[in-house]
């Protein structure tokens, strides 16, 4: 099996958490910032020195490419993205580039052979914080997003993607619409407890939840507080807290499906505390690994929702605002990188991605699958957010010998 | 018994409330405003022409005597407040200060003559919207509240309620730091929905609820809704929704006894849709009837959010931000007004006000009553607020009935 080099990733991730670096020790490297740019002017000056090829998209994706034996194979895409949240932490992201960089130099070091070429990728704009939508550079190269509509994406400040690109020098003109990859993989912080939880060392990715997002209102009577009898009041607030209750119950009943159901944003009219709440809204999300699972939920919501707002004398509303089916990523590479992990001693296990990721864009393009490290109490977009070296070395090793493996296939 | 002239007080009350008329047929009359000083001018230059005199005090409350046939009596001291709240209604204070003027009026028709004085006083800034605090006028009347203080009171323009006493003409100079009432009576809109459900022309106010209020928080974790699986998060907005509907069954509880509990203001932290909630805020407020009703609930709601907090792994906080005792009107007032009621062949019910009023600040200087007159829908600091003619002049009918007893009183 293949080495890496576990001293020069530790180097590679504190130099590049230099590119932002805030005085929490986390990352503010807002996508097509100077912080951003710093960060893609020295990936593609390493990439350089190491003799890779560096081309650069309309949308500003970096692809490095390492040689293949075979350079009329289709080659193997690996890679994540350079950008952060705001006060995000040092790994999200950047850990997926870098350890892909480091597979790539120990080849280097190993004079390793490939048949196939491997095109490490830096994708623009994954976090979607500073323009939306998120995991744009990865929808434009998939051509699920319009480039004309992304470069034409404002920030807060009314700046372009397109103007913002120019400025930092990664308005690239290479045209890969026709860019066809053997295989496409990435590799990830969990973001979330389970992997440290259960003391693995690696998480199989086997696809993304899918997501139902919901816009809810429940309409009452705004009244006195002081000279409204209790048993004389439509309380809008009631039905919420209700629902927010039932909703829970019904996310806790999925979890040995890894189904999850939020409540994350609430807003009572008018919110004042001698006043009865009028109305209530608030947002539910609904994330189950089953298409139709996530069908019977919203049918289970409804009549849900409808009940409470009938016995609580309340109007309801219910609004779809988004609805993303599951996805599953190639169970090919996924046997793959679970024969490298044995062939490794890695622990691992089987584990569904809450998030999105630029590979859930790639994954109906290209054969795609993912690969978690774990991350400390499952923190992330925040500056707490932290990993083991270990982790950080373990993945790249189950990384490198993937790819290793991926770009020799036939 | 005494009567009244009904479409008088219909008149009077539809003059005042050209004074701030909305376009939606309520009233804009903040304190100390140019409406406040045209009502304020229209009323003293009525009682003028109706030969009683007029005194103000410092604090800008406008007293008018009828006087008694025994100048040395301790007058009887009747009256309600002519502010309103922004895009109030027509009726809310203004009702009580004309159904007093009406009775004064009726008296002079009638030539109908008292052992005691009579003062009928319209108050000062008793909704406290535009300068806090509220019933500002009867508090300092009251000793309640430094004249200083309510002086320096300022609008959110800036302007001082000195400064706009002076501009409108109403910085009376009368100390009446001795006044002694041989007591005092109120007779005002219900501003809830009881008497009309009810069916009954008028409410015999025998208290107003004591009030404690909360600033309640629960502190979890904020994490990602997508990554961290239902048995792994410490959802603040749980403890929330229990403790909504745990505070609303013991507010049920206490329907027979008139207790009231409300949650009206709730904000979640950081409050967006694909957050679990880390922290959440709300306010809580609890009306009863009965002080150790009051000490009781706050232990019960104590234990009640404990256990939420230790069962939901949360962190709880509670503050006290206010705590108003019940307060007690004089039970001889109140027989004599249950009384009148019979005589006058008017249906009544005993009731508790739930929200403040200037009698509420009278009520430990002298003998103190109150009535109420329903209200449609029990609507009120709302433009739509409306009470049928009817139920205007038993009213004052009740009220002018009640003063000539009273009056002759030894």
């Amino acid at each position: 099996m293949l080495t890496i080099n576990e001293r020069r990733l530790k180097e590679l991730l504190n130099r590049f958490a230099d590119f932002g670096r805030t005085p929490n020790n986390g990352v503010t490297r807002l996508a097509l910032s100077d912080e951003d740019k710093q960060a893609r002017d020295y990936f593609v000056q390493l990439a350089e020195q190491a003799g890779f090829g560096v081309t650069i998209d309309a949308i500003g994706n970096i692809f490095v490419r390492r040689a293949g034996e075979n350079p009329q194979a289709e080659p193997i895409l690996v890679g994540s993205h350079g950008d952060s949240q705001p006060l995000g932490g040092r790994f999200d992201g950047i850990y997926g580039v870098l350890a892909g960089l480091e597979a790539l130099l120990s080849f280097n070091d190993q004079q390793v052979k490939t048949q196939r070429p491997i095109d490490l990728v830096m994708w623009t704009n994954e976090e979607g914080a500073r323009f939306a939508p998120a995991m744009m550079g990865a929808a434009v190269f998939a051509q699920k997003l319009p480039l004309s509509q992304a470069l034409a994406a404002r920030d807060s400040q009314g700046l372009s993607v397109g103007d913002e690109l120019r400025r930092i020098g990664y308005a690239g003109n290479a045209d890969l619409s026709r860019y066809q990859a053997h295989c496409a993989v990435e590799i990830h912080i969990e973001q979330g407890p389970i992997l440290e939880m259960h003391q693995k060392d690696i998480g199989i990715v086997s696809g993304a939840l899918g997501q139902n997002w919901y816009q809810i209102r429940f309409d009452g009577v705004a009244s006195h507080a002081g000279t409204t009898p209790m048993d004389m009041r439509k309380d809008a607030s009631l039905g919420m807290a209700r629902a927010m209750l039932a909703l829970n119950q019904l996310g806790r009943r999925e979890i040995p499906h890894q189904g999850r159901v939020t409540v994350g944003c609430v807003q009572l009219t008018p919110n004042s505390p001698n006043v009865i709440p009028g109305s209530a809204y608030f947002t539910l999300e609904v994330r189950h690994p089953d298409k139709q699972a996530l069908a019977r939920i919203d049918q289970e919501i409804r009549c849900c929702l409808q009940t409470i707002a009938a016995e609580e004398k309340l109007k309801l509303s219910i609004k779809s605002v988004l609805a993303l089916d599951p996805l599953h990523f190639n169970p090919d590479c996924l046997n793959l990188m679970e024969q490298v992990c044995r062939q490794l001693g890695y622990s691992y296990e089987h584990i569904v991605s809450g998030a999105g990721h630029d590979s859930c864009q790639l994954n109906d393009r290209f054969p795609t699958a993912m690969l978690f490290i774990p991350c400390i109490d499952g923190l992330s977009h925040n500056e707490a957010e932290d990993i083991r070296p270990e982790w950080s070395a373990a993945g790249a090793e189950v990384l490198a010998n993937t790819l290793f493996e991926l770009a020799n296939r036939p």
